[in-house]
């Protein structure tokens, strides 16, 4: 490449607040990625990006660079809209699970590469991989003969998908500039990009046990990853969704299976039914199915019902090499060795569940990792037995604690206890859905 | 060195423009010139501390670390206070060659570290190795021992000096990191308390040929250097100068020496004069040699009018090894092969003189370097015939030129005659010396 910029220039430009142009951009990150820039000057860039911010023009020119780092798969030849749904992260979260299978059943491919679970949250690879022999390792041959076979696919990223993003998130790691929107969403959406997807859906979470703290951090993540799918013309739609208690009652990767199978079977807990059809609704509409979200929620609903989802969902599994003895029949998963409960020491109302501590504490006994190296067990794990609202009785028991680690059992028994509030009175009722963020703006959620 | 700290916790704190502790930030400059943290970690905190910024403190750990990354020399066999002078430069500046000299002549002793040229200004070695001999290389004993037998030695910085501030220096000069009050402040009075001062006087530039284009810029560079003096228990004085025409008549590493020959006879320029007497007259002062600033000045006086001073200018060439004869008979000196005149288009009056333009223009004409590898040539230079204010008549020279580089003359001509600025109506003279910063505050000159 020819060194057409002085990168000193570009790293004062930011520096100063300026905007770069979008061949400044490409040129900083192409040339970084074919070793002509020191990682010293880039990580200056991006602390003065962190600090300093970049436009919706600099963050579409930054994901271009890194997704066209590597492959981006052409699905041009399957027919129908492709859609995937990306969420930023949260505990319990189990949703890909369920709404990859309803939206595959609809009719909609759904070319799914997901992630490994890190810090408090699960990964949805570390979910699939408990199901034993299920791999979401595939050569790019297989992913497109899947997904046109069961117009569904669940893999894992590879080398080839956008290396240049994973190179600058390494150094972002070890430079305190992780945290940046326009970072986060550049990262976000090259490797989304490179999928192959014609239009997406994002799980935007805020709250205790999110990324995002405050709705309004979450609110202006959303709106960048918008502005960039709307960049690539890709129809994008977001919506801000509520991560002050883990989704559903039960975390761990083996359980979170469990949990997707029954609501598979519409026998799932009431905030993972409403949040799963609201993405595979919108899913279905953004791929064709249906002619807005309302029907394309009914028509999840529908598949649901029908037995569909469920069926499609066996067939996956099965063509991914899994076990489906244990989708048929969960209760013959092997049990972790150690079991233990923890219980209220008051009556009165749950006011809260600090989904960030209890996602800390499922990663203590055993089902998360705190570096990538770590091997993560299937089988820890943790069952809610109430929720936010619940009414409670001193003695009655709140989780349910599973691990293969006796040596946690003290500190996490602490950490589970300590993250639940109790109140003499019954709490507001927090929004689980509070905003949709799409090409129109953003506006409340019901629409 | 234990790691005590998490280096990306700094950096964070820093980039959330938090305060470090003294702790911390010595840790960060041990561990970087240790090699215990990566360019890439230090590059992302420099960028954080250039626009979020240090305080007084922080900076003062930062000039403290970088101290003691090097020796700090003990001058304290030596009786009186040691007193040395920095200015941030300029063009025409060879305020050095004469105020030190004096001051030492004056029975304060002046231990001169100085620099070489880069970009448009002159430096003070390059000035002092054009005069045949003089070696500005000495080690340690050989430094005590000159400057305890003349009151003065004038040297070159070692690698024993301040090391971390070199190598961090050179990380600045390449992530667009360099012009940072606190980073340049830190910078300067680590190499200048290494030397082993008790005091110190700082010619801070404002304008078109110093670093700092505004008088605002400038009293806060000052203000941060005379922070740090303070809190070394160093006497520091800084002056905030003008630098919006070259100092003196002659530019060039020769022609510098010409004129400070001229002006330790008493015989320089008027703004030469008016501001090495300041300077030295703050320096006799501080070295206790006067009860104040104003007796400085008559003592600085005296040492030109009685012959001192250019006897110990004398007795200090030779004694580094410098060739007397030039500095006795100036116009032995051999000139330049090329000589070349700009002349005025026009008449009236001087009003202004691109003090960057012609520092640049001195540049290629061989007199200084763009990089730091290159040899700078003695010879070359530029004589200004006409300074801001003076009279011009169609026709007459307003500079001469010198080089021995003849490809330069076109490019050199053109931007000399643009340097150049021509009213009808005589300016308004401008302040020399606008004011004073010390431990007292900010003044106006004259007091």
């Amino acid at each position: 490449m020819e060194n057409k910029f002085n990168i000193v220039s570009l790293i004062r430009k930011k520096r100063e607040g300026q905007a770069l142009t979008k061949t400044e951009i490409r040129y900083l990150i192409d040339a970084y990625t074919a070793d002509e820039i020191p990682d010293y000057q880039i990580s200056a860039f991006l602390m003065a990006s962190f600090i300093n911010g970049l436009n919706a023009e600099e963050s579409a020119a930054l994901t271009e660079s890194m997704l066209h780092s590597g492959i981006v798969v052409d699905l041009s030849h399957i027919p129908g809209m492709k859609v995937d749904k990306h969420s930023t992260g949260g505990v319990g979260d189990k949703l890909s699970l369920i709404l990859a299978p309803i939206v595959a059943s609809a009719g909609v491919p759904v070319p799914m590469i997901s992630g490994r679970g890190l810090g408090h949250t699960g990964g949805t690879l570390d979910k699939l991989e408990s199901i034993p022999g299920f791999t979401v390792d595939v050569d790019l041959n297989r992913y497109k003969e899947i997904l046109e076979k069961h117009h569904l696919v669940l893999v894992g990223q590879t080398e080839e998908i956008a290396p240049a993003d994973k190179r600058l998130y390494a150094l972002r790691d070890v430079t305190a500039t992780v945290e940046s929107i326009p970072l986060i969403a550049g990262s976000i959406m090259s490797k989304k990009l490179a999928e192959g997807i014609d239009a997406l859906v994002l799980d935007v979470k805020y709250g205790d046990g999110a990324f995002m703290k405050t709705e309004e951090q979450a609110a202006k993540l959303a709106h960048a990853l918008v502005d960039i799918g709307l960049e690539f013309e890709k129809e994008t739609i977001a919506y801000l969704t509520n991560m002050n208690q883990p989704l559903g009652y039960k975390i761990g990767n083996w359980f979170e299976v469990e949990e997707s199978i029954d609501a598979l079977k519409g026998e799932g807990p009431d905030d993972i039914m409403e949040l799963s059809h609201l993405l595979s609704g919108t899913m279905i509409y953004l791929g064709g199915k249906a002619t807005s979200v309302e029907e394309g929620i009914a028509k999840s609903k529908e598949q649901v019902e029908n037995g569909q989802a469920y069926q499609k969902w066996l067939d996956i599994v099965e063509e991914q090499g899994g076990d489906i003895s244990f989708i048929e029949n969960p209760s013959s998963y092997p049990k972790a060795s150690y079991e233990f409960e923890i219980k209220s020491e008051v009556s009165g109302y749950i006011s809260a569940l600090d989904a960030y501590e209890i996602g800390m504490a499922s990663v203590e006994l055993g089902a998360g990792r705190i570096t990538k190296e770590e091997e993560v067990d299937p089988q820890a794990g943790i069952i809610l037995k109430k929720k936010v609202g619940d009414k409670i009785t001193k003695g009655e028991t709140i989780f349910i604690a599973y691990t293969n680690k006796p040596t946690t059992i003290e500190a996490v028994s602490t950490k589970l206890y300590e993250s639940v509030s109790v109140s003499e009175t019954k709490p507001e009722k927090e929004f689980l859905i509070s905003k949709v963020i799409d090409k129109k703006g953003i506006r409340d959620y019901p629409l």
